[in-house]
């Protein structure tokens, strides 16, 4: 062990008490560590059916371009996202992924001295991102375990806690990992109770999944509250995760704001290209809400059936409560199946499981079912 | 145009008043505005010769695990990172192209009150980094024309501008968009006079191509110099600016601090994948690196014959001056051949070219003939 060297103290007081996001497990870690093959990941919220087939096509001809530079601009994937969501171009923000629009708002409105607003199970890169850069993240206590959110928002607490050295609040619709959400009413609620100076990031990247009546979309709101920022991404339905490609959508002064901030080339050639055909195929999207909706439906009765507590979800995971989750966790390892332990999103007793293929998500309740009974 | 809303107000002032990074023009952009086709790029110091072939193979079976997030922490690459440059994996930090890196130091080590040294026609991106989180650039006259490193890096002013609130010092070795370098010597005198809190970046974009006996290599100043942060890139000679994947090599400590800051996801799997590949292919380096050598000297005669003044370069680029560098971009372009003005750089009578296959050299001198004599 090396001595910490003195530059390091020089470094700001919020970067160096920083602590890293833990991911979930990769397939080819268990396997070193493990030994074992045949796992299945339903860690990660990731797509189970893949991205669109056409997407094969963006790699085989990717070659000959990998020397140049991406299109800075992203000229040909803002166009489509502008035709797919009725905004302009200069409504919009590429990332790379949409962690990357959230480290950029924070970058641009956050810092010592100030605050963002966000709730507690939310997700983690929304307290990260705040820290980073030196402003107080202020997690504001969660609907009670007995609501008809169970874990989910409470955005009038949440306005509560906005002050005048708030200039962020963080909204998940769905939120990950606890997968409630917030309807139309409850969100415009807020949204009329938030300071105009304050920026409203709506993190959708759940959006695609959701299709309970009554779930608003965030760019049709846009016109109203120039303090909206909607993130989406190419990560979770369209299945690109691999790729890192997200979107902000907002108005055309703070997209400029964000598009002078970012990296000049953030996100990569093959991630612009992938996305844009991606976002054209609507059949395979149907395809991976339906079996999400399928799976989701297997995954919640075959929990129900053995008897486990779980957070009623509209994403493509369920949180759900064990008696011994870091146990559970263990052993499902063991059986070569990777779920994600979330104790460090304040449910310290339960587990979130992704939605799989449907042998996936049985082989997943079957194996609960032995560990549970053993 | 609509008015700017009032939440823009409450941005940090640094990024309210950022300017974008002015990238090379993409040949798209060129077709679309000027309806042209066989169109060069001679604009971004991308390879001309691509990237290794082995790289084909990581598209071609990269479909199945799109939907899967990257390994977040590179373990594949960074041990074979590690082989390379014979440190360990815990020295190593892997960005999204090297820019990542550049932003992550800025972000943990800048602020307003503090300071970054750097030159003048030095990469933009430092004065970038360094605004964006309210700290000072610094920048510190270049040597005089006539010297022998004309505009080079004045190691010996940049060391007197260093005081009590300066945090980091940006180095480019060789330098874009001079092409200038520092020997092992300069570096070391520079080196020693720079005191220990202050970290130096040493930004080795252009590192393979230079091939000048005296010029340094960055990573073997790591064991005496502690607060030492080496920048590397597979963009460059590695031919893979599409994916973007740099990487910086420095004490295990900064390492941890610029992990935790980074994005959990920050560098995509398809990239992670080809520099695997890519580092593995000494010949294909050894290829590109000779390309250039005789691509450099072709470009350095022929705009001598044509007598035009030009900054001597080790990099894989040379900048020239002409008599109306506006009139003579507008003129390249319309001929098709994209080049890069760098009046952005403090150098508004010079263009810069990167080196192209031999073919795009002399339509490059051919067609600069043609304008200079028209």
């Amino acid at each position: 062990m090396q001595s910490i060297p003195e530059f390091i103290n020089a470094a700001l007081p919020a970067v160096r008490g920083l602590m890293p996001y833990e991911p979930g497990k990769p397939i080819d870690a268990l396997q070193r560590e493990l030994g074992i093959s045949d796992i299945i990941k339903l860690a990660s919220n990731e797509s189970p059916v893949g991205p669109a087939p056409g997407v094969q096509r963006v790699l085989e001809s990717g070659f000959d371009d990998l020397s140049l530079y991406p299109d800075g601009s992203g000229h040909v994937l803002k166009d489509a996202l502008s035709t797919h969501l009725d905004v302009t171009p200069a409504h919009i923000t590429l990332g790379n992924g949409s962690n990357d629009l959230l480290n950029l708002v924070a970058q641009a409105f956050l810092g010592p001295g100030r605050n963002a607003v966000m709730s507690a199970h939310a997700f983690a890169i929304y307290t990260l991102a705040t820290r980073a850069v030196g402003a107080e993240a202020r997690v504001v206590p969660a609907l009670p375990a007995d609501s008809e959110q169970p874990y989910g928002h409470d955005l009038p607490a949440m306005a509560k806690h906005i002050d005048r050295d708030t200039a962020v609040v963080f909204i998940a619709n769905p939120n990950n990992p606890t997968g409630t959400w917030i309807d139309a009413d409850g969100l415009a609620s807020f949204l009329e109770a938030v300071p105009p100076h304050v920026i409203v990031v709506l993190d959708e990247a759940y959006f695609e999944y959701v299709t309970e009546s009554g779930y608003p979309d965030g760019c049709r709101l846009l016109a109203q509250h120039e303090n909206l920022l909607v993130t989406r991404t190419f990560s979770k339905a369209y299945g690109l995760a691999a790729l890192r490609v997200g979107y902000g959508i907002s108005h055309p002064a703070l997209a400029d704001l964000l598009n002078r901030l970012r990296q000049p080339f953030n996100v990569n050639s093959l991630a612009l290209a992938a996305a844009h055909v991606a976002l054209s195929d609507d059949a395979h999207l149907a395809k991976a809400v339906a079996v999400n909706r399928s799976g989701l439906r297997q995954l919640a009765e075959g929990l129900a059936a053995l008897g486990l507590d779980q957070i009623p979800s509209v994403g493509n995971f369920i949180t759900f409560r064990v008696p011994d989750a870091q146990w559970m966790y263990r052993n499902l390892l063991a059986a070569g199946i990777i779920v994600r332990p979330v104790g460090g999103y304040g449910l310290p007793e339960s587990l979130r499981v992704s939605v799989g293929l449907p042998e996936h998500n049985d082989r997943f309740l079957d194996t609960m079912g032995r560990l549970l009974t053993s």
